[in-house]
């Protein structure tokens, strides 16, 4: 392919006011085709007069801070969970907000404390009467009275929320100083509704250069609460969980719409906030659906106002996304045009890649053009690198886009400070030179992928489809396996519990993926209670169906087994409470297909699960590390399952996982087709094209072989990080 | 001290038919005044007429073959769980002894099944109706029918023991060939009871030499099941458990007694049987309770008999203990004479020195006269070290007697196998002398200890002080810390749960330790949800008592914290539900009393627990691994919580122990008393003897420097193992 033909296009460039002649000579260099605007820049006439596309952006919630300020009781809430105090006496006094960050919270005492409020004595997990404590709101404190001395108290309270917190995180990190603190108002209120609708008119005529308007994002921001406490910034941070989305009125109008009342700790759940690790309950998932149609309804009319000025709704993947989950049916009501994500990985990618109902699916890269990443961590200050940090991000999502295209990639921030990293300018331009390359490959076309699907089954399934709780969630087995899968030549589906017991398992799937630990959703927690999904899934295995288990699968203290699929598996794990009971000897089988090319004793496994045993001689044991299995093989009638005690993403483990997916398939005779022997590498073959892409996945120049589909056997060396596009 | 003068006396020699002229020689070498017979071996004429004590064992439950031939329905029984079968049609046949050691069980169809069997759908956790399910006596089968497919089904049934498991681990570990096998009756009936008094009264008549009757031991073994898969040859064994305590006359005879009826599944529990890692449930008290009353009301009986023909009763604190419990009050009902038990540690040796209510303690030391030991290693035979093996053990023992005395050692087995072991022979002598050295610093005196107790808080408590499941338990927190407390300088004491609800923690006790893991009899598992037991600890720690926590201490899953004592320890452990939550940074503090003599990064501390967190700034973290706390100290008032990740027995934990434990007690200023400064080394001071006694628990030569009561100091040296006896 003729690289020189990729050059322009598909690309978004943060444009700078004050740095016109930067930002059109990096428009240029870069190939851009638009410009936009991000939290704290503005563009200028000069930037909207140059023939870019223009892109803007809007957060409506914390657009118009005078209307905020006026109306305080309309400003978004949310439960918080005092912290909890020790009773050292019969009473005792709380101070609600201990610990909280004070600009981010003010406890709201206007909707009845009596009413929304709970206390608990957390010790005997029993709630406190109501004519036990009492609120004063001068002082912020809650009073318990008749305590049990000793016992732990705590205060489920509604807050308000006095400062958007991704307007204030870009205030903290980059010293707006006394910049004024914007404040998110909630639309559930009619008048605010009414306010935004006029709002965003007024804004879309002001706007005439705007060809997209970039909504970043709707109306709900993820769960995210600050603490007063400089040396631990954030109590919790959770890109899933709906905790910013209640309100006294939303709760008044859930009861009206689903008969019901949900209470303070339906929401705190002993201070666990039903974050993403939770199995979702059957309440909780009532009120994400309450919400989600609330989002869908008001963002629609929204998108509507935009259109009717002739412009594009493109929306932001990520902080007020809250309620849009753009895997369920009714996103497709919103009538977006594109959707765009700020990621780091390869299943970010494809989450992007695999958005429906939008025609526009864009990468928004990193590093940030921020002084310091997400982490905290230099990008363009000192000590940072940002030229390393976009090419290792790049590996990563490149691999992922082999499998499943996007349309646009881009960056944001501040793009004066990209001005002195000639080396990241350079770098930028090849990569997008290489993008180009890479989205014209799906242009009608699929690359090769193996003829059957992979289920990875959680409690969240299709609703968290390529998603944990944010970005990467390193150690988490789910997201590991999420991560390794996105660049394999399989398709992929997720899937639940109430998927399996209502509809059993697709007929395309022939593996289906469990990973994570006890109790969490990513395993599945109480969900394996459910004597259906045991049923299910033990008749499909029989059948010839596999299983690939990693971490603690279908773990849950529940009858005689831990892993509620042991009988599958053909193994357990000792949890302490039978440590008596001799455990059946095993011997390491020798070599595997599995584990063909590593070395099962040396490769870096990563985290593990450890005491697991085998129940008896008919498990396989394919590698073990001081003295617990950690990849094991068990036939179950005509199916299999196999268990991996840890999954890690890397090179090498990325192969372990590619095998085994075939190998459980019994799909082992077509592994070697369009198949790359080095492992550090991986190729994608698009008939359409007659084109073959071959990738390099490490720092280091690599040479391999590539067996075709017919057989056929190429060599191929490769640059450090290249790639590879040759017809054939 | 002259060790001359110890050279006999306080030695129980196992002698050997046959081989008369060893036995003889080998008791004046090391200065037997006892010879006794053991399970295979017989004495002969000439040993009786030797002039030393005579001690002969006696098994009475297994004593009379042809009687228990000859009733077959007197016979021992207990529950078994058939192996989980998966239903694959709308019935199942479950094959009951599968997997059992068909020459230990049969099953027992003369009591009613529909009766004392239960059949469990394990799957849904729900009881299977009688009328759905059909025994079939003569194909040892049960079958259910309408089975839910593809679950898992499992039946309790009762089985007769058919082979007493001491004599048959003899018989196979000696290679008894066709030599019969002996059945175990079961006392419970009125007509054995009336039998085993005929016979023990014959026995006595017959035995004129015995001057000790030595049982082996009463009336129900541990529970310990064998399966039919030499590969492992056993299923399960626990020394504490009443899993062979059962029968069905003795649960009716409980039902008349306690007003209600124990199933099945109640000594079933999910096939888990009541294991001494479970926290026992109120029922299985009870059941505890009713067989450990008839174990003393016909024991009594026996003992009574011993004592009408002038002889001793002398017991083995092992084997068919179950019922015995000499911590609990109606032990001295027994009338015991003295009490021995086979052991390999210290703090089986503080379980034996702390018997109360006998005459004589002896300690039977391994390895025992048998080619192989206990886990099956080489002992007596090719690739055996016997010499080895006593040393080690004799090393951590010797450091409990230097705490507590006991009355006399001893060996058992074959005395045959020593011949050719001159080595061996050699090293028991100069064992035998270290031993009465040792013995006779206990006449009259206590060694220098600190003036607070230290008490471990279990949910077995008093009832295993210095037990747990057997022998030692590698690994499990509970076990290696009472292994390390058994040879330091304080007073200990076990309590549980209901001690401290109902009494309260006693006054001399100024450190508790709770150390196990979630859910178990260590740590407590569910006793953690009494909010009384968290209210009188948390006052006791307000008041100025300290905590030591390991591994996993109060955990539970149970409200909004997971040890249920966080508040105290300053620590939490991340489990996998609250990964969103940031965790709050912590610094490694500098040197700490506690770490003043090992290097906290380097040593060995074995197992620990992983992902633990600090809840704050007012906890201080002394060391950590991986990033995660491992020892760490908070304040709570006037009380402190220590908190260790894992305890390993070692010399440099024990050492770490030892300063925790006074740092706890806030006795640093006594901790150098009597102190020896290498922890390779330990010392005791006797007052009353004016002596000083300085062990060496290497293998190494070492130096140390002891500091006495009144601050002097002395140099030491001494050899390998050696120990050290000097007035001063």
């Amino acid at each position: 392919m003729d690289a020189n033909k990729y050059r322009t296009g598909s690309f978004t460039l943060p444009g700078e006011a004050g740095y016109e002649d930067l930002t059109l000579k990096l428009a240029k260099r870069w190939g851009a085709d638009v410009i936009r605007d991000s939290d704290g820049t503005q563009l200028s006439d000069q930037i909207f007069q140059s023939g870019y596309d223009i892109y803007s952006t809007i957060c409506l919630v914390r657009a118009d801070n005078e209307w905020a300020k006026a109306n305080p009781d309309k400003l978004q809430q949310c439960y918080l969970m005092s912290q909890p105090v020790v009773a050292e006496g019969d009473s005792v006094a709380i101070n609600l907000l201990d610990s909280y960050y004070k600009e981010q919270f003010k406890v709201n005492f206007t909707d009845d404390p009596k009413e929304f409020w709970q206390v608990f004595d957390r010790t005997s997990n029993t709630e406190v009467p109501l004519s036990d404590w009492a609120y004063d709101a001068n002082a912020g404190t809650v009073t318990v009275k008749g305590t049990q001395k000793w016992h732990r108290y705590t205060v489920n309270f509604l807050a308000y929320r006095i400062w958007e917190e991704i307007s204030a995180y870009n205030h903290r990190t980059n010293d707006w100083g006394d910049r004024e603190h914007l404040m998110p108002v909630d639309p559930i209120h009619p008048e605010v509704q009414e306010h935004l609708l006029k709002y965003l008119e007024r804004w879309l005529q002001e706007h005439e250069h705007t060809r997209v308007v970039r909504f970043t994002s709707l109306f709900y921001n993820f769960f995210w609460l600050w603490s007063d406490d400089p040396k631990r910034p954030y109590i919790v941070n959770d890109w899933g969980a709906y905790g910013f989305s209640m309100s006294a009125h939303a709760i008044r109008l859930f009861e009206m719409q689903y008969g019901y009342r949900l209470t303070s700790e339906d929401f705190v759940t002993n201070g666990l906030h039903n974050n993403s690790y939770l199995p979702p309950s059957d309440k909780y998932r009532d009120w994400m659906e309450f919400i989600h149609n609330f989002v869908v309804d008001f963002g629609k009319k929204c998108i509507e106002l935009v259109h009717k000025y002739g412009k594009k709704a493109y929306v932001f993947y990520n902080d007020h996304w809250i309620g849009m989950e753009p895997t369920l049916e009714r996103f497709k009501d919103f009538n977006f045009d594109g959707i765009i994500d700020g990621i780091f990985n390869g299943f970010e990618a494809r989450k992007v890649a695999e958005t429906p109902h939008v025609q526009v699916r864009e990468l928004r890269l990193h590093p940030y053009f921020f002084p310091t990443g997400v982490n905290g961590a230099p990008s363009f200050i000192k000590g940072g690198n940002p030229t390393l940090e976009c090419q290792t991000y790049w590996i990563d999502i490149r691999r992922a886009l082999l499998r499943a295209g996007v349309d646009r990639i881009g960056f944001g921030g501040y793009l004066h400070l990209v001005e002195n990293h000639p080396d990241f300018i350079a770098y930028v331009e090849r990569l997008a030179q290489e993008f180009r390359m890479l989205k014209e490959m799906h242009v009608d076309d699929q690359p090769y992928c193996a003829d059957f699907s992979v289920a990875i089954l959680t409690a969240w399934g299709n609703m968290r489809a390529w998603g944990c709780r944010g970005h990467f969630n390193r150690g988490n087995f789910y997201n590991e396996v999420m991560e390794s899968i996105s660049g394999l030549p399989v398709k992929v589906k997720f899937i639940d519990f109430i998927d399996i017991a209502e509809n059993g398992i697709p007929g395309d799937v022939k593996v289906i993926i469990n990973a994570g630990m006890l109790d969490d959703a990513w395993s599945g927690g109480w969900n394996w209670q459910n004597p259906t999904v045991i049923e299910r899934i033990t008749e499909w295995v029989s059948q010839g169906g596999s299983l690939i288990g990693v971490g603690e699968p279908s773990a849950l203290k529940h009858s005689t087994q831990y892993f509620q699929l042991a009988h599958l598996f053909g193994v357990d794990r000792e949890i302490g409470l039978s440590v008596g009971f001799d455990k059946y000897p095993y011997q390491v089988c020798g070599s595997h297909f599995i584990t063909a090319d590593v070395n099962p004793d040396a490769m870096d496994i990563g985290d593990y699960v450890d005491n697991i045993y085998v129940l008896g001689p008919d498990t396989k044991v394919i590698a073990a590390r001081s003295g617990s299995p950690v990849i094991t093989e068990h036939q179950f009638n005509k199916g299999k399952a196999l268990y991996f005690a840890g999954h890690k993403y890397n090179l090498e483990n990325v192969r372990l996982l590619h095998r085994a997916i075939f190998y459980a398939a019994g799909k082992t005779g077509e592994f070697e087709k369009w198949f790359s022997s080095n492992y550090h590498t991986e190729c994608a073959y698009y008939p359409n094209h007659r084109t073959l892409v071959v990738i390099n996945n490490s720092f280091e120049p690599q040479a391999t072989t590539i067996t075709t589909g017919d057989g056929k056997i190429i060599d191929f060396k490769l640059k450090p990080i290249g790639a590879s596009f040759i017809e054939i």
